[in-house]
């Protein structure tokens, strides 16, 4: 384990090219935590906060200067029910100025949305420069829920693969960062979760009896995020499989993909478009 | 001072109906502030984030069963440059989950938005049921900036400031809680606060040469609005003067207004629309 101290998390995270079986990944591991457990994550995470907020405002001045690629970064979150998208938007990028952050969720697509290609609302969704843009839910679900309910046949979902790395590919050349995460949770955390909501009047609002019906396909769920998690695993546009049985370690961990993520763009703040001493001098006179 | 320890905050800095000079209120003061000073301001707001987050997450709750007025919460922010808009939303605003908070902010308008009334735009942006939208400028820009600039006929401004008491009248009877709030600064703080964006190359970026050329027309900008203050603030829509000279107060200010109007709602956790004991009989067996 020490030898993996200095190890950006983003190497320790990152799923290696190739076939994968997401049902085979431990969901409860905590690789690269700097702390004790639970017990310091709420001061590791503040931490993060810290270094979050001025990275995401150079970020964010920065795409005030002219640039012919001005940098944008796009948080992808993927996971099963229960697997605390809505958890870690709250306490890992509620960290985050929410000026610099663009923040979508997808539900089951709208009537006007099904007119289009289904990367017509996602494309529509992407942030503006300087912005942190975060889809909760994305056009992976066009390879999940789609595949998985045959809501459209095998010969139009299979293509979307390809499609998919056609498109991410076009986004890292027009300048986006792409961090795309699955929220990995076990079989027997996604069960613990349900209850919980049972037991817990103030958390009813969060529970869905079609959730139970998803989760008796949770091995068609898994085959099909293995085969999304294989097929769209590029060098431009990796996936991070977050192991997620642990809510702090998930909020802890995505937290610092973002960090390091910023901290690699080379950010800077942009130099005056003004003069500077002819400014301070109308100020002093003002 | 003692005597107002128990007032809460709105009804310290609600405006009286009536005539008003704003720049005869005082932007230092502190009314209302339960600490010491600035020394324990994190440890104030910290203690508001927390109370927020709560609050904010029953309004997203409430707002998923049906009521014919869900409840929304919108907070208008307006303010000479440099009193802090974007400070407020990083410090305050940004104790909110960000899953519960739609941010505008209106620039100048575009093209497209100039083909409409000016209310139009405002009306695209207002926020969802279960939502906390926050407007950083807002059509009282267009009783500001328009009057001060002459951008249209004195006849076409002077008319607004009944539509602007007509459209926020009929939001409130629609459902929504307006917090309208005016960041009070002093000239004298605005060029200190200039001055020092002069003075750090990191705060090059918020620095605007035209921000000197509005800063000479202070006073008829004071006159707008005291205007816009004086002719808009209703028994529904009232307008609170936010002293902004010192920005713990500022954000602490804010955030407490927010935190009083949510927990004078009287929101509650939606009741389940779904049988419990069977649902954990099904997820039991899942």
């Amino acid at each position: 384990m020490a030898s993996k101290k200095n190890t950006p998390l983003s190497e320790l995270l990152r799923l290696p090219l190739g076939p994968v079986n997401v049902s085979s990944l431990d969901a409860s591991a905590t690789p690269g935590y700097p702390g004790k457990g639970k017990q310091d994550a709420p001061a590791q995470t503040a931490a993060l906060g810290t270094q979050l907020s001025d990275l995401q405002e150079t970020l964010y001045a920065s795409a005030r200067s002219t640039q012919e690629k001005a940098p944008r970064v796009l948080v992808v979150l993927q996971g099963m029910d229960t697997s605390g998208k809505g958890g870690l938007i709250r306490h890992a990028i509620g960290l985050v100025d929410p000026q610099g952050v663009d923040l979508t969720s997808f539900k089951a697509p709208t009537p006007e949305e099904r007119k289009h290609n289904y990367l017509w609302r996602i494309r529509k969704a992407l942030p503006r420069p300087g912005q942190i843009g975060i889809f909760d839910r994305s056009h992976y679900e066009d390879v999940l829920v789609v595949r998985v309910e045959n809501l459209v046949p095998e010969d139009v979902w299979s293509k979307r693969y390809d499609e998919i790395n056609r498109f991410e590919a076009e986004l890292v050349a027009d300048g986006y960062k792409l961090i795309k995460c699955m929220l990995n949770i076990s079989f027997a955390e996604q069960k613990e979760r349900l209850a919980a909501r049972l037991a817990n009047p103030t958390k009813y609002w969060k529970y869905n009896p079609g959730d139970v019906d998803v989760r008796a396909k949770w091995p068609a769920y898994m085959e099909a995020y293995s085969a999304a998690l294989s097929k769209c695993n590029t060098e431009a546009a990796p996936w991070y499989v977050i192991p997620s049985d642990r809510k702090w370690y998930r909020n802890w961990a995505v937290a610092e993909l973002l960090r390091e993520t910023l901290a690699g763009m080379g950010l800077a703040y942009p130099p005056a478009d003004f003069n500077v001493a002819a400014e301070q001098k109308r100020v002093a006179a003002s």
